[in-house]
């Protein structure tokens, strides 16, 4: 396919219209869609919270009948299903429009290319692949629960140059300066889910909550917990949903159920600790397409040593702190095993460089290109 | 005192031919020097090795008869003192000079400010101040040692994002790419002395020469070796000169002195260990202006818990090894004392970053600006 520039043009605003719903759609996707007609912008939408509008119709609706004849870029495939709205594939075909530029086909392999038939099938030109990667990398939480039903594992870890999270005696704050505390937020408010272990609890008795950032819905916490041992008390209890998981069933279920907390088992083999593999199942399964872990080292050693994590967001502080407790403790026996990023993106935040390393990339991981 | 472009100009080419002589001149400094009339440069020079002609000297031998009614600038004081060389000042005296600008006072309290003096009292214009940050920075080492009676100490670290510089089992070679190895090269040239541990003598047993790089003298290799352990088959005895610093005396140092090493006692107060302060000081009075510290997490963070880093050249490898060795092996009882750099500096170095944190200012510190 040869785009023009006004595609690019085009897609680059619906994949911004897309970020505008971030925090809020899921468990479905934050599409955005941008109607055009003559080269001009007609209007623009992006998928509203779950029950709400999707973006086709959002742009649709905003048009009106100038929709007649118009073009529609969207970053992911109109819907041809009915779930909780009508599909966007009829909305389009009922308003006239006689072109759909479509980023990415539908992940869902039982849908993927269904909207686009159902549209061609009504004369409407339809044509994708358009910022394919760059779609893609706003979409990963949605692509990722789709096509490995496990969630976008994304650990956030704020440390020292010498990669120590905390002092011997457990003293962390702050490490990292301000700057970088409230870029966290930013994370925090764009994810379905933040886990955390027990340790934390219990040592920091955190919140979690996305805090100075407006979002209509704060993400589950999920507490990794395997003897039910979070107290009634704490903090992160008293603003739902939160959600502790053990590995086996304990007399503390039901006052932690009566302080609000949903409590399931997710035992691996041996029955004592957390199958972390199955958990992110687990979270898939309830509509968690991004997830963050805020947890110790050892937790955070865990999910690495389990190949779990798709991106670390480390903020490194410019100090050094010797030994206290480290960032990520797993363990190799040769140098060859070492976790090593496909794509790196550095910057400053405050006086903290904030490193994103990516270990999945879902362009070459997931379609191949 | 208000200079003009010219003199930023010209002390700029003064400070590019100090950085020629950087790897050869020590226990001198490498002193630039340029002269000029009308505007005009007439000749440039730089401090040769110990013993051979200094920058002033250099310069006015290539200018010959035009040095008359010259401006000379230079990156510090000219010496009024016979050392192994006659006093620059005179030689500027007599070449007809009229005008000096030095970057630097000479640091030796004993000298200090005598060289101008000198100049000025035979109708010499003189002048100082000019870009003395710039000169200070390449200086440190010779202030350092002046000064503070120490040397200008570095350390040197390769690491992972995690701050690991080996596995668990020791597996080393290699975290960081070529082009951070080939960097540290640079770092060993310009060093008088490299110190390291005998545990890195026992496990890795490195040369710490250098290579790929001219050099007129390689550095005193400095083994930090509380019981004289050092195998005389070691390779850092084959190529000289190597110094062994032990805690107490034992019938290793006859046969470590026939294979060629230097072996000293420089033990602290409990008589077991190194005293590492006294040891800064012995290196000093060895004429040692820039030292490097190439060495494992334990004797790293030995030197960062006594205070005497004055520099952390580190470079970090986008890479995570989990729970190895850690690089600083130091702890703190309290955050406020963590290690907090008064400058930091980040570039990329082939796929690492290298990051340079100055725990001390030479001009905050030591001039007081």
């Amino acid at each position: 396919m040869a785009w023009r520039s006004i595609d690019y043009f085009m897609m680059a605003q619906a994949l911004h219209q897309a970020k505008l719903g971030q925090n809020n759609t899921s468990p479905n996707p934050s599409v955005g869609c941008v109607l055009i007609k003559n080269d001009q912008i007609l209007s623009m939408g992006h998928t509203q919270a779950a029950g709400g509008a999707h973006a086709e119709v959002m742009a649709l609706r905003a048009a009106g009948h100038a929709a007649q004849g118009a073009t529609a870029y969207v970053t992911l495939e109109p819907c041809s299903h009915f779930g909780k709205t009508p599909p966007c594939a009829d909305a389009l075909i009922a308003a006239g429009v006689t072109r759909v530029v479509a980023a990415l086909l539908d992940p869902n392999p039982l849908v993927s290319g269904q909207g686009l038939r159902r549209l061609a099938e009504h004369g409407i030109v339809v044509e994708h692949g358009l910022m394919a990667a760059e779609a893609l990398a706003h979409h990963q939480g949605f692509f990722s629960r789709m096509i490995r039903q496990r969630p976008w594992l994304r650990c956030k870890v704020a440390a020292s140059l010498d990669g120590q999270i905390a002092l011997g005696n457990g003293q962390s704050q702050w490490i990292t300066g301000a700057a970088a505390r409230a870029d966290v937020q930013r994370i925090r408010a764009r994810s379905c889910a933040m886990i955390t272990g027990i340790s934390t609890i219990l040592h920091d008795d955190p919140q979690l909550n996305v805090r100075d950032f407006p979002v209509e819905r704060q993400p589950i916490k999920v507490i990794l917990d395997s003897q039910m041992r979070t107290p009634v008390s704490a903090k992160i209890l008293q603003q739902g949903p939160v959600l502790i998981v053990a590995a086996q069933e304990t007399e503390r279920r039901l006052p932690l159920e009566a302080a609000g907390a949903q409590v399931i088992l997710c035992p691996d083999q041996s029955g004592a600790r957390i199958d972390l593999a199955a958990l992110c199942g687990v979270l898939a399964a309830r509509g968690c397409n991004e997830v963050t872990l805020e947890a110790g080292g050892t937790l955070v050693g865990a999910f690495f040593a389990a190949r779990l994590i798709d991106e670390l967001c480390l903020y490194q502080a410019p100090v050094l702190l010797g030994q206290g407790q480290a960032m990520a403790q797993f363990s190799l026996s040769d140098l060859s095993q070492k976790q090593v990023p496909t794509h790196i993106a550095r910057r400053m935040v405050g006086d903290d460089q904030r490193i994103i390393m990516r270990f999945t990339d879902p362009a070459t991981d997931w379609l191949g290109k």
